[in-house]
């Protein structure tokens, strides 16, 4: 599968443009987007084209030095003959800083996107070659996390079922389209697969923007992993059926005490596991850890409106004005889940171990 | 709101059609039909413009009274002035019995829709009167068992929440449109709603066909009680916000344990009750409960295939041919049921009581 988000060196030295999947047309079409002006990336952030806190985060990256590349002149340099090497400009132009601001509010909720464009955006005064490097070493580490997390996390799959194929079940979508390669709960599937011991992916389809059903589908018929999708509320119940070995899901934030907030629905997969014996897995990037929230308590979970519930796509579902009530998260509790698994470390909730330590 | 299905005396004596309202286009459109011949209510039946245990057997109960006038001669006779009493042929022609026969075969499943279709059908050879009054004694019986179950339930969920106003959450469609009026687990919602002890009904879509989007909404917005719609996997969370008094579900089986088989999504939302500490409740009427059946163990799950999940009414959703699992109903055990009420008793199943006495 070709990366969800990276740079692709066109013209004279280093000068490029972002390319991306649009994610809005998946399932029914792989479209890939070039990318030239900041404001375009902008707006396929808005739009949803490209989604996930690790593809945000490169995403953002590459566009500092897609601002770069058109606000402070590189052009113009790159005709000296010292391969696109630009001179650092004394300060930085207004409409650089500008659009690094657009590019960091296009998702106000997204942490790691304005924690990535500053990093890149800091190494502006030492020229392109400084911006580009650092946003590359971005799109790197992310992709060596996702090959730790999926590691790490087989190797405790297969230390947690005790069969050579485990059957796993998982959540909206938490692949390589949500990071730059591979991702986080579906890195470890990927993994799984690789190795030769994934049985069966269930995935949930994940209401109500069907990440799972559109995304994650998608993902796993793509790196042809045998997989079966289920609507959401049938999770549990075909964990009693005693035909799960292990839940991997992402998060969203990781409380000191372990307590996550992930997609709605996960806190319902948790219930069914603990009833059914079935490990609890959550799988997540070091910055996903929240050392400053306290507890799950302490997290607000964000109402995205009623017109999500009552539609699907273009679709009217339920009466016209039906109040609904549309919570984008759950927090499951520490107690729920058995371990956490970051690209450094695995956290052994059911052994008294926390994410503080 | 006017009954689901019903008979309506037209022309001479008591002869008549069956009207009902077309459950296929709600929300959108309410549209009622008239119906004269039993063809046609096979028809509705099989398409599911009828659809719900009880709206099935008074629709073919009223089907016979059809056949009767179609082929039994009703309108000859009802000439001689007996106010359309037509006297019982010798031996019922076979055009009657074979649309005997396509009613009772209409939905192989559904129990309650043959055993009423024979309930009227062996009163043809006393005549039209006697098929029509049996036809109606069984819609007047349906009524009447909504109600008591709406009374005994309202009056179980004051006792159990102790506070004037509950928040009960419900899910897939258990009211009148399953029934002729009112219901089962939406009619104990409605009495609620009539004393002025509802707080709120959170009405769960019902993932894949969206009975609660769709019917469960539009009934509630009809009888213009507080209610809100939620995404299935929502339920279990927002009752462990503590937000939820009481849970009311339908029933498809209960075993002779207790052991209940229900729309997919139940057994979700029975752990997470049981997590948050809220009482729940199966209503439904005793034709329900399977002495025969020993545990929820000896229940088979149908499933209803991959489409139904990969796409949402005419829009795909997914990759196009992605493998789904489709798991109609599950199976909640007894140990997660506080009671079930039907229209005769209370059974505490969290006092040790169980439906097989």
């Amino acid at each position: 599968m070709p990366r969800t988000v990276d740079w692709e060196t066109e013209g004279l030295g280093n000068s490029g443009v972002v390319v991306l999947v649009d994610q809005t047309l998946l399932p029914r079409e792989v479209r890939f987007l070039k990318i030239t002006q900041t404001q375009d990336l902008v707006e396929c952030i808005k739009r949803l084209a490209v989604r996930g806190a690790p593809a945000l985060g490169v995403a953002g990256a590459f566009g500092v030095a897609l601002a770069f590349q058109e606000h402070c002149g590189l052009s113009q340099n790159s005709a000296d003959g010292h391969g696109g090497q630009s001179q650092p400009p004394a300060t930085m132009p207004d409409e650089f800083t500008e659009a690094v601001n657009h590019l960091r509010e296009a998702r106000p909720t997204a942490v790691n996107l304005g924690r990535m464009v500053d990093r890149v955006a800091s190494h502006a005064p030492r020229g392109f070659e400084a911006v580009l490097t650092e946003a590359l070493k971005i799109r790197d580490e992310e992709i060596a996390a996702s090959e730790a997390m999926g590691k790490r996390g087989a190797e405790l799959v297969a230390e947690l079922v005790g069969k050579p194929k485990a059957t796993a079940m998982t959540i909206c979508n938490t692949g390589g389209l949500a990071s730059v390669e591979r991702g986080t709960a579906l890195a470890v599937i990927q993994t799984l697969h690789e190795l030769g011991q994934l049985e069966l992916a269930l995935a949930l389809e994940t209401r109500p923007l069907l990440q799972g059903a559109r995304l994650t589908a998608w993902e796993l018929s793509q790196m042809e992993a045998p997989y079966e999708l289920i609507v959401d509320s049938a999770g549990p119940a075909i964990m009693a059926q005693g035909k799960v070995d292990v839940v991997l899901t992402g998060a969203d934030r990781i409380a000191r005490n372990g307590d996550t907030a992930n997609k709605i629905g996960t806190f319902a997969l948790a219930l069914g596991a603990q009833y059914a014996g079935v490990p609890f897995l959550v799988v997540a990037p070091e910055s996903t850890v929240d050392i400053s929230t306290r507890s799950g308590q302490d997290i607000e979970i964000e109402d995205r409106g009623a017109q999500e519930v009552r539609s699907i796509q273009e679709t009217q579902m339920s009466v016209s004005d039906a109040p609904a009530r549309n919570p984008a998260f759950d927090v499951t509790p520490a107690s729920l889940i058995t371990a956490i698994v970051t690209e450094r470390r695995v956290i052994r909730l059911d052994q008294g171990e926390t994410p503080g330590g």
